[in-house]
């Protein structure tokens, strides 16, 4: 008889962006005119940068040209583009990572999802609060839901969390924070390497918003801390660097002198390890996408790119001056694409309620992303700089 | 201390394709002008087709609009592609499928190997030997290495898998098959149709090479059998169609009266369980190649792989003509791009020497899949008709 893995059951219903989608859909059908800007998901709304589009025609091309056809390509992604993220994204900015040592893959949420397959049933988990479900979901699926540790992200701390005071194994970060906007600075992020190394635990490090780093004292990947390399894997993704969402394309760092034990205390490498798990379970990225995200590193790629970020960041800008005007607390929204904002004592719910009612916002409610997000709301600066100057107007106007 | 999956370390190490490669550089090496053909690997080698390309190119010139722009879509797929799917490749066949039961994906090996996650770690797994080995490795890096059956599959059942003597939970069928070209009737699949139902086990049956079938008398899906619907889920892929290998799209079918029970016995849908696990882990196909993939189901894409397939067979009737000569019995190669071929009591690798060092042909050894592969070798029909032609005019030479 088969029987589910039954620890599907202990996940709590996926009903955040469901729920925020039943409130939207009830407050236009009892307000058709109403001109709703939606500042919730973080998903992108600029084009794919011109010279990407073009790499990815060629990449198409060659797929209807015999003597050019690719079929299967390695499961870690072509040389052609591993080579240009290990120098430009890695090497350029003195963090010592080969070519070998990155797994282009169709998507960070795999990536996260899955790298914890490696790894022991009863391995104790840190996860931040508020996070992006999916750490903590994918842990709950493989039975470790009475295992995780919550890293509390609030004001008093500047949403970085303090070490946990107990042991923990596998430590979840992201900066910058998906959904607080908050930055780690190279000693904050030293803390955590120093910590990981001193307890033989591993840090997987999600920097899918590296991009919108601005601030050049600010570390844009883990392995600038000095022996990251042996304690870290990092998660990087082309979605909203340069618009990928859908065209999916990203990748994983996993350097080869980072350990693990097995259960005999040999000290065992993940690279093989990842390698053996992706070339099993994965057949690799859309030749095509590859060529896409290649021209991501072309002069032509980088500065279409940054005009996009800019432009996200010129949006986050016009979110933290109206909030300063109103005096809401906020997080965020500097080097960050994410504004987290407290309500001044309104829960977070009624804070959506207010803004979707009021002022034809949508924005996420904070809870969703974990109890220590009761209170906030988050709200995202993927949208065209019209809407957002619109929906500032709207929200100056409502709450003033 | 962070703890490797020790399950892992059961995994026999990936050896098959490096081997095959190390012994083919060898030779090579020695022979510098040997002209080597390869019929090895089972990747297509025909460009992909004018109508995909031409929608293909049309979705990425959507992203690069901004008003046609496509970031995040559904993780199961768009309708666009989802309706043609169960219309054409199902409906129109007298099987009852709805588009919100198929779910795209970048590739059948993922699908495969991910959807035992959705089953209890005891789950006894039913597997063919030969076999795909990527259902092997994906149950023992989930801690069922001990709870293995296997279906042996020998040229005295005609390759096809006897029902297993004892109780087993989750079953992987593949017809056409990979390895050994077989087909099945059916009749053949009903009987294992009914043993699931009366099991109340779970069939996972893998169609990836459905397209090869050409005999109307055969099931091209198991929806076809009255009864599936309740006990299996389908694995559909269009590598192997429409030469998507390179291009990655696939998907699976779940239908939502298939079910499962959790541990307390009750009825659980598969469907809802799927939904959570790829949308927790998973974020959808590229748009431009769910663009592509819709074009199969133009009357151009359709003439066009077609076209393709037809020119797989026909190498495929090529190698079983030269078998014929030669007098050395095989099965497959009929209605599937896969022939295996007996070497009238050469070992597997004595075959594949043999084949490599005098006709600098390299197929695989059918050992590779398994022990009742042994004297077994697999040669792919994937490859021009001239190379194909010339591969067996060697053979010829070689083993008359």
């Amino acid at each position: 008889m088969i029987r589910i893995n039954d620890n599907f059951k202990a996940l709590k219903p996926a009903y955040l962006f469901a729920d925020i989608a039943r409130r939207v859909n009830r407050f236009q059908k009892e307000n058709p005119e109403a001109d709703i800007i939606r500042l919730g998901i973080g998903d992108v709304t600029r084009s794919l940068p011109g010279a990407c589009i073009k790499a990815f025609h060629r990449g198409v091309d060659d797929l209807g040209e015999e003597a050019l056809f690719r079929g299967y390509g390695p499961e870690n992604g072509y040389e052609f583009l591993r080579e240009k993220i290990a120098l430009n994204d890695f090497r350029n900015r003195g963090a010592d990572i080969a070519a070998d040592e990155i797994f282009v893959s169709d998507g960070s949420k795999c990536d996260t999802g899955n790298f914890q397959e490696l790894f022991a049933g009863d391995t104790v988990v840190a996860i931040p609060d508020p996070v992006y479900p999916v750490y903590l979901d994918t842990n709950i699926m493989a039975g470790r839901g009475e295992n995780i540790v919550f890293l509390e992200a609030r004001a008093d701390n500047g949403f970085i969390p303090s070490l946990p005071d107990r042991k923990v194994d596998l430590i979840y970060l992201c900066f910058p924070n998906n959904p607080t906007g908050a930055t780690a600075t190279f000693d904050q992020l030293k803390t955590w390497v120093d910590f990981a190394a001193a307890q033989k635990a591993l840090i997987l490090f999600d920097a899918a918003y590296e991009a919108f780093i601005r601030d050049p004292e600010l570390p844009r990947s883990i392995y600038e801390i000095p022996g990251a390399r042996q304690v870290a894997v990092e998660f990087r993704s082309f979605s909203k660097t340069a618009g990928f969402t859908g065209t999916r394309c990203a990748y994983t760092v996993v350097p080869k002198d980072c350990m693990a034990r097995d259960g005999n205390g040999e000290a065992v490498s993940l690279h093989p390890l990842w390698i053996r798990r992706q070339s099993t379970k994965f057949n690799g990225v859309s030749y095509p996408v590859q060529r896409a995200a290649e021209a991501v590193y072309t002069d032509e790629g980088r500065t279409q790119v940054n005009e996009r970020i800019d432009r996200y960041l010129s949006n986050a800008r016009m979110v933290c001056n109206a909030m300063d005007e109103l005096g809401l607390p906020y997080a965020g929204g500097n080097n960050s694409p994410y504004i987290w904002i407290n309500g001044n004592g309104r829960d977070s719910w009624g804070f959506f309620d207010l803004l979707l009612r009021q002022a034809g916002i949508v924005c996420t409610p904070g809870v969703g992303f974990g109890p220590c997000g009761e209170g906030y709301i988050r709200i995202s600066a993927f949208n065209s700089p019209e809407n957002v100057e619109t929906a500032m107007a709207r929200i100056r106007q409502v709450l003033r």
